[in-house]
This record gives C-alpha cells, structure tokens and sequence, in this order.
C-alpha cells in the first residue's frame, strides 16, 4: 500500500527527503566506503526493503541523493539583474562550501571524487545545474545585458571555480566582498565586449 | 657518510627525488591511508632510517613531496606579455589536470583533503605557489599592463578554479582553446579597468 502512494508521486517514496538526507549525513560523517544502504535505512527509518525498491544499489542512491536533496539544491536566482543573478549565484556556491551541513558532504563527495562511479556522478550533478543555470543568462540575453554567444558555462566555471579555489584548494576562507569582487571583475569583461555592440557588423 | 653528504645539499638527502617520487606514486595508487614510510623506502630503494632521518613521519613526508617533487612543479613563465604568461600559466595547470602521472596525485591528493593534515598541507602548497606566481604580476604592473592594485589571488582563483571545475567536478575534456578563451575573458575585464588611466585622480 504504502508503495503504491509513494509510486504516485512519480519521484521516490515519499519518505524520499529522509533518505537522502541520511545518505548525505552518512557520507559526510563516513566517507563513501563507510556508507551502506543499512546504514541509511537505519537513520532514516525507512525499512531497507523499501529503499531497495526504488535504487538498486548504494551508488543509485548516493546519486539520487546528490541530485535531489534539499540540502545541496541550487535555488536559480531571478533578480532582474544578471549582477544581482550571478551574485545571488556566486554567494550560494560559498555559502554551501562554507557553512554545515553542506560543507562536509561536498568535502566528502569530493574525496570520493577520484572513484569511476563518483565520477560520473559528479558529471550528471554539475550538467544538471548548468542546465538550470542557463536560465539566468538567457534573461540576461533576452534583456541586452549579454550578447547572445556568451559562453555562459566558462562564465560559471570562473565564478564558481574562484569560490572552490579559495576555499577548497588554499583553504582559505575569503573576503567578505569575495563574490562581488569576482563578479564584477567577470562582468567588466563581458560588458567590454558590448562595449561598440553596433558597430559589429558595420564596414571598416 | 651517506648523511654528511646529504646534509651538505641543505635540502634532504641526495635521493630526495627518488623518494618524493615514490611518494606521490603511492599516494596515486593506493590513497592516503595506503601510503607508508614503509612503502616508500621499498619503492625508492632509500632505507627506512634514513627516511625517517629527514621526514619525522608520513605526513612531514607527504608535505615535501607534494612542495618539492617535480612532478608537480610550477615554472613561472617569463613570456614577456602578461597575456602569454597568464595562457602559459593556466595551460600548466590544465596539463597537470589532464595528463598523468600528476593527474592521479591530484585527484588522490584531493580525496584526503578533507583530513586536517591534508588541508594544511594544501594551504601551504597554494600559498607557496602563489608566491611564486605573484612575479608574473609584479611584472605586468612593471609593463604598465595592469593597475598596481591589480587582485592577483583573484584573478589565478579565477583562472585556476576555471580549469579546476570543467575538469574535476565537471569531468569535462575542455576544448582545445579553453585556456585562451579563460584568459581572454579575465583580461579583457583588467583592461577595462584601465580604459581611462589618466581620469583615476582627476576632479569631476
């Protein structure tokens, strides 16, 4: 019975938040070789059964969770500015690398990262919110903020891998200022490129 | 015998490259927690005692290989136009990402950054390479090709996370000209700054 209500929702049972937040926790606290399904079920209450039922083993959970959970969703900013969207953006991307509970399971996730599964976990978890992200610069286009060949995932690299730099790789913990500063550095250079923007295709 | 002659080089024992080397080829096959001093004297073929005579254990060990082992190595370009020192630097990074053997002791140096040895191990690393990098600024400021307020951290975090994520979180191969599109982008947002050099200190 309880099966059938959770296969109406279409996404998971409906203990679905629970569980991926025990996957999460679990990671975080354990490490990829210290999460088992028993473990989750155990955390989140759900019977292990159920959890079997919807993902066939520990690395279709672990992406399910990754993917979907509350705890490391990408709110998709609409500012009316593509400053105010690519800020909103950047201080989201350092608050999760900064703040707890999220800190830890993406320190956890990456430590996992060198493994194939994780790998191709990692792929499907960033092209998921770059599809999201992309919104945001179409805005952006549409409103002449951006000429419409913006490379809107090298704009997203830059930002989002200044953040990972400082905070992951130097261990640094960054200026309070940081993403404005590496917003508005970004930002002058795409707006030099729209510095002429009529006299593109007019003869020399 | 062997100790005096090593102490007269200043800077460990005549087979330090040997034993960074195995060091960070343990690291890349059998993770941290597979490294041993043990391990490292079999592999580099240095005994033991002697190994323990310079590095108090496997992470004052692990610390010197990953600050001095070749294999990781950062050459400073001396290009002469910052543009080509900054294409030289981030095609330097994207080729330890991408080629082995250094891509292996990344992603192996990155699934122990979580533990507090690693991250002040990574701090150093990047602060120490940061020092060095700092001159190709210093330079371009020299030139009259950047501002003297220039954010050098932020523009290699930049750079560098850019590099960082297509890669390792994305798992993406970057095309061809990746590089020169980053530092393109990066540039043409210093020398917006510059556009009216003269104007900084002029009244309204």
């Amino acid at each position: 019975m309880m099966v059938d209500t959770a296969r109406r929702s279409g996404d998971g049972p409906r203990q679905a938040e629970a569980i991926f937040t025990a996957v999460l926790e679990l990671l975080a606290e354990h490490g990829y070789d210290g999460l088992t399904v028993e473990g989750v079920a155990a955390r989140s209450g759900v019977h292990k059964t159920t959890i079997y039922r919807w993902w066939a083993d520990k690395d279709a959970l672990l992406g399910a969770a990754l993917l979907n959970s509350a705890l490391l969703e990408l709110p998709v900013p609409d500012t009316g500015s593509l400053r105010g969207d690519l800020l909103a953006l950047t201080r989201h991307v350092l608050r999760l690398l900064t703040t707890e509970p999220s800190a830890s399971v993406v320190t956890a996730a990456l430590a996992a990262a060198g493994r194939p599964v994780l790998a191709g976990l990692a792929h499907k978890f960033f092209a998921d919110r770059f599809d999201r992200e992309l919104v945001l610069f179409e805005r952006a286009v549409a409103r002449g903020e951006l000429p419409a060949d913006t490379d809107a995932k090298l704009v997203v690299d830059l930002l989002a891998g200044a953040v990972w730099t400082r905070v992951l790789l130097r261990q640094e913990r960054p200026p309070a200022d940081f993403a404005a500063q590496a917003v508005d550095l970004v930002l002058a250079a795409l707006s030099n490129r729209k510095v002429h923007p009529n006299t593109r295709n007019v003869p020399a």
